[in-house]
């Protein structure tokens, strides 16, 4: 087995060496990844510049690992799109450092990694750490990470599907193991920061705490790891609001024509 | 009313001044977008620098517009996180140059920036017009897009849904209808592309032919636009795949405990 390991926290980050070394027992392992931090980039295509890609020095012994100027999706498009020779059967994206639940999905650029990869036919999982810190702990979460690819629920996903997994920050005895979830509710409490410069012109910060969220709504993923189980929710690139579509069925739309 | 204007083609690009235009009937009109093109730069949160935000003149007489130098969501958060002082009640986001359906809506910046809108619990619609040309034709579209504006379909909508419009590029009269749609299957045909600098370095496009699909598929947003229909289809972030969910309960992982 051949795994694709990426992330958004770039390539040197810990939660991606700490996730390419539990992979490396069930195979051949390349590392594709940003060159620096890249985090809530979303799923963002280069199109319009050019990218480089560079072999780097990986602290994980037997691990071939590449930065790209790109972003989290770019490394993973550059590779399946045959930077890398080697036909690829999985991409794992991770372990980010912090949380990707509720409404966080759309601006990950870990869960994007993993998007890309679906896109191009690839089984996929991503891997998030509940802890924001610098000192995070990946340990446990990478043993976690290796259950779960062992487990090759990945196989039985249909198209455009994949796994987005988050591991709350506890040693390996105490999570309580593994439910599967829905994305829940987050809720941002980012601010509006105006600064101003050497100069006298304003400039701004998109500020505020780090967002919380409803953990108290069963069967969610924020509730989940609230509860110390490891959160598996299979999502897709299908967005379609279908209750709504049938409810705007009945809006009468198919009888209004166009008019300027 | 007062709308929020925003693009992520750009804060001078057609396609946002004949939709701001297109606006100005309804009520006050305020733009806020990238000062450059950011096309498929998905939904980008910009937290690690800071973003600057200038007032532009821009060429439809009563609107306030102001460029900035983050992606299409930044400007929609600076716009709604206080930037702009009046209170704002609608988000429209377009006119795209070429359509956003099937999977383009993850890498979409414009339908980021309405992402974007319903976090912060307004009401977004994102319109693209079917045509990728630079001389493409934005009146119909514009007017198509009033049109659903005043139809006031956006104030039905439950929490974090939003409408996603695609406009077919024809005139207004060769226009047939309304057709409420599900997301499609986009089809990518990107290639990798191997350059070298000046200096012997290789370097790497993105590159390969526009996107196709599925427009077979009857009631998608390809099938619609493809017959010469507005296709909107309610979108909303919740990305689990509920089916798969179900199915997966099945798979006993409830009794499996972590190990290392």
């Amino acid at each position: 087995m051949h795994i694709l390991v990426s992330n958004d926290d770039g390539v040197m980050a810990p939660g991606i060496i700490a996730l390419a070394r539990a992979m490396l027992p069930l195979g051949k392992v390349t590392v594709a990844a940003p060159s620096d931090n890249q985090s809530a980039t979303g799923h963002r295509k280069t199109m319009h510049k050019p990218l480089r890609v560079k072999r780097v020095k990986f602290p994980v012994e037997g691990v071939t690992a590449y930065a790209t100027s790109g972003s989290p999706s770019d490394s993973v498009a550059v590779a399946l799109l045959g930077y890398v020779d080697e036909p690829i059967d999985l991409v794992v994206s991770g372990i980010n450092r912090g949380p990707n639940q509720g409404q966080d999905l759309t601006y990950s650029g870990t869960v994007s990694a993993a998007f890309e990869a679906v896109i191009w036919h690839k089984p996929a999982i991503a891997f998030s750490l509940c802890d924001h810190s610098e000192d995070a702990e990946y340990e446990a979460a990478a043993a976690i990470a290796r259950q779960i690819v062992q487990m090759k629920l990945y196989e039985r996903l249909p198209p455009l599907t994949l796994l987005n997994v988050n591991i709350p920050p506890l040693p390996l005895e105490e999570i309580r193991g593994f439910k599967i979830t829905r994305q829940g509710l987050r809720q941002y409490n980012d601010e509006l920061v105006e600064r101003v410069d050497p100069s006298g012109r304003p400039y701004y910060w998109i500020g505020g705490g780090v967002p919380t969220g409803d953990v108290t709504e069963e069967g969610t993923d924020l509730w989940a790891t609230d509860r110390g189980y490891v959160s598996i929710t299979p999502i897709h690139l299908d967005m379609t609001a279908y209750a709504v579509m049938q409810e705007m069925e009945a809006w009468g739309l198919g009888e209004v024509m166009p008019e300027a």
